[in-house]
């Protein structure tokens, strides 16, 4: 340490050039990952007015089935401007939680993608699909707006909402970070020793993973500080998770010598 | 039995004025016990715009702190009409979900009633509410729509939202039906056999609890059916369940001889 008394400037322990999903990947994955959002429409006085709906994606469009009774459907009758918010649960700290709001036009559809889309989803919609009162309805969307918690957030290019996939290992996500944490703990000092600034580390936490790489919380003098390790190459399946992370291993090792 | 082959007409175990929250009582309650909600704003251009925030009642409004640079302020600044979609997350089947839209006019506030019911709520927001970029919005409700999942729904008065009182009992719930379910299941056997008109009944279990009474799913030889049991008078805290659970097991036993 040339500096350990007073203020120095301190560099981020990895760059930001480190591959990570882009917006418009994030705020894919963060949509396929919900069944129900917030469905805003505009009451006959023109007031925007949330419901709760169950709901899927058919291609990178919402689609809902939706009792002609329900206030949204009979708000949709007369104007067909609507939005959906999506949002996760999952930080104790609600506004760290992301979120999307998807912004167009929302129509009635007979098409039988939109079906099956929204039973593959939604299995248990299969008692009332066929029910008289019930459509569906395709949201054109042509706004998007991401909010990815504290400080990341912008409006998503629709082509590249469009082009954008979910990430395919966010539902294995969770089980990955459980286990390396539980079961790897040296394998994560490697990582954060070989691949970070924090050359010294005896300890890292995996705070999450995708397909591009993973994320730690690297202990340091300082504290504890984010680090970003990107994968070989971007993953295709929550199970090429262990080869990937077995390669950085031995990578990781052999730069430590 | 009269009649133990081919169907019969099936009475309710219990009738349908045994004491129960009302509709407004419901939504209150819901509302109250939630901290999150999906804020629905008009865009510039007219679209309803739902957005995810954090809130707190004052009295019976809900209030925001909310930054001027998002979206939901902008769009308030140009259009104050707006709604508060609030949902429940209990049950597995998202349609059985409560939920509670609240319709009117959002208007920025200096009040400091707001402030003490925001920061009450919401500790945390302590570190920027004094934020040059942040200030209180107060939603002015004059439309309620109550949705308690399946088939129990209305537009409730305002008049009763305002007079309405959030259950006391609410957070004390789920406690107390896990503590009767695992420890009391002799007591729910007794409640049903007084109670209900499942007699001769050999298993029940407890579904909820609120300050007029609760709710028990029974076995019969149809299958489970569900029952209401009032307590002698309405709880005014959650303590005060165990008494009222003593009380009517004494006179169930009476009763039973």
């Amino acid at each position: 340490m040339s500096n350990t008394h007073g203020p120095s400037k301190e560099l981020p322990l990895t760059d930001d050039d480190v591959a990570a999903p882009d917006h418009a990947e994030r705020a894919r994955t963060l949509v396929a990952g919900q069944r129900t959002g917030a469905l805003g429409t505009l009451t006959e006085d023109g007031f925007p007015y949330p419901s709760y709906v169950t709901f899927a994606l058919c291609e990178a469009d919402p689609v809902f089935l939706v009792s002609k009774m329900a206030s949204h459907t009979q708000n949709l009758e007369g104007d067909d401007r609507a939005s959906l918010l999506v949002s996760e649960d999952v930080a104790e700290d609600p506004l760290a939680n992301g979120r999307v709001t998807l912004v167009g036009r929302c129509r009635p559809t007979d098409a039988s993608e939109v079906r099956e889309a929204f039973l593959a989803r939604h299995p248990e919609a299969d008692y009332y699909v066929d029910f008289k009162d019930f459509g569906f309805y395709r949201l054109m969307i042509d706004r998007i707006r991401y909010i990815g918690g504290y400080g990341r957030m912008s409006w998503v290019e629709t082509e590249a909402w469009h082009a954008a996939t979910p990430d395919p290992i966010a539902e294995s996500a969770r089980g990955i970070v459980d286990h390396m944490n539980e079961d790897h703990a040296d394998a994560l000092v490697a990582y954060a020793r070989a691949f970070t600034r924090a050359t010294s580390a005896e300890h890292a936490t995996m705070t999450g993973v995708d397909r591009y790489g993973f994320e730690l919380s690297v202990d340091t003098e300082r504290g504890p500080r984010p680090a970003r390790v990107a994968f070989d190459a971007p993953l295709r399946a929550g199970p090429e998770a262990r080869t990937a992370m077995v390669a950085l291993l031995k990578r990781a090792r052999a730069q430590l010598g």
